[in-house]
């Protein structure tokens, strides 16, 4: 190995990861519109022209952006996974990983990119894949830790429906802090779905209509 | 009463309506940086002076289309809880119209505004008010359709945990199109209401799992 050349390969990593972390903060603040090469180069104080040997145009930095996030947020899944309690309470552990999951600057970054691919095609179809493989993640580790059976009716939309509910307490926290009714609404919504996922294979607890 | 002048104000406000009817499209389609007064008129196909007459800035343009969605949202809910058939299938015809109620170009608008306002503190103040009337709206909807009793514990985060459900499946409609995959989440949503709803006192067609 070149001993001259792993110390610029590794100030080169840094300065990427900075970079990125600047962009994802960047984003959230001012708006995909905002986050421009050069102004995440200011906010991570790195030089125009180094931000752009790495990342060319701002398309590239946003979509490299959202990629870091969902790699942070695989790693910080895996650490949940590990820290959930078994027992009580690891159904509402589970659902605030969730929770969490869709909240906090990235989620209000990864936003800002969703509101500009409205408009704009190109950028709706390269973050559409990372956004499923997002979602797909989630659900993964939420079915995994929750042992939920899904060949039993209605338990993979349950599931399903908890990361939607998810996304939808990270929208309503991005205008204003609802941290206490989220937290009320987390630990009802992992009673409602004990009682769904405790139900025996093949069991429906809403019997057919017949009124 | 001046027969001059009534022709004037009726079509000052058909006027004002095409405005706001364009200034939602507007919103959704360019987001809120490109809904400036001028691209709304044209969308209008409405002068710029005229246009700039009833909105003389782009704020208030914004604000008074959220207004507009909001009052047209209320109306279409009204009739939607005229329509809420009885009896078997009116929890689904709830928690559908919850749905539709985050859904659609005005959820599209709306959440252009609520990008806009994450970096917009002036905007976000103006907004937050009427976006939690939008709230209360749904809410006080869902619970009179659904006779939730709402001194029971869990049946309020449940209700409200059904509108945020709404507001992140309209998040995840945002960026593809998965009509199939909601209707299959509305379905077990309002199976698993009816199970929460259905404790006593007032228990009707889903009883308390006893599994």
């Amino acid at each position: 190995m070149d001993a001259g050349r792993e110390p610029q390969q590794e100030r080169s990593r840094a300065t990427r990861a900075r970079l990125l972390d600047a962009a994802v903060r960047v984003l959230a603040e001012r708006g995909a519109a905002g986050a421009t090469v050069g102004a995440v180069a200011e906010e991570a104080g790195v030089s125009r022209g180094a931000a752009q040997h790495h990342f060319p145009t701002r398309e590239d930095l946003s979509l490299a952006a959202l990629r870091h996030m969902l790699d942070r947020r695989g790693e910080e899944l895996r650490r949940g996974v590990a820290a959930v309690p078994e027992g009580a309470g690891r159904t509402e552990a589970v659902v605030r990983m969730v929770v969490d999951a869709f909240s906090g600057v990235d989620f209000r970054a990864a936003l800002q990119l969703w509101a500009a691919a409205a408009s704009d095609p190109v950028l709706r179809e390269r973050i559409t894949p990372l956004e499923e493989r997002m979602g797909r993640e989630v659900h993964r580790a939420a079915v995994d830790l929750l042992g939920a059976d899904e060949s039993v009716p209605g338990v993979r939309e349950t599931v399903q429906a908890t990361l939607d509910l998810a996304r939808g307490l990270g929208l309503a926290n991005l205008l204003t802090d609802d941290g206490p009714r989220r937290a009320r609404i987390v630990r009802q919504w992992a009673l409602t779905l004990d009682s769904v996922l405790a139900r025996p294979p093949g069991a429906t607890d809403a019997p057919p209509d017949t009124g």
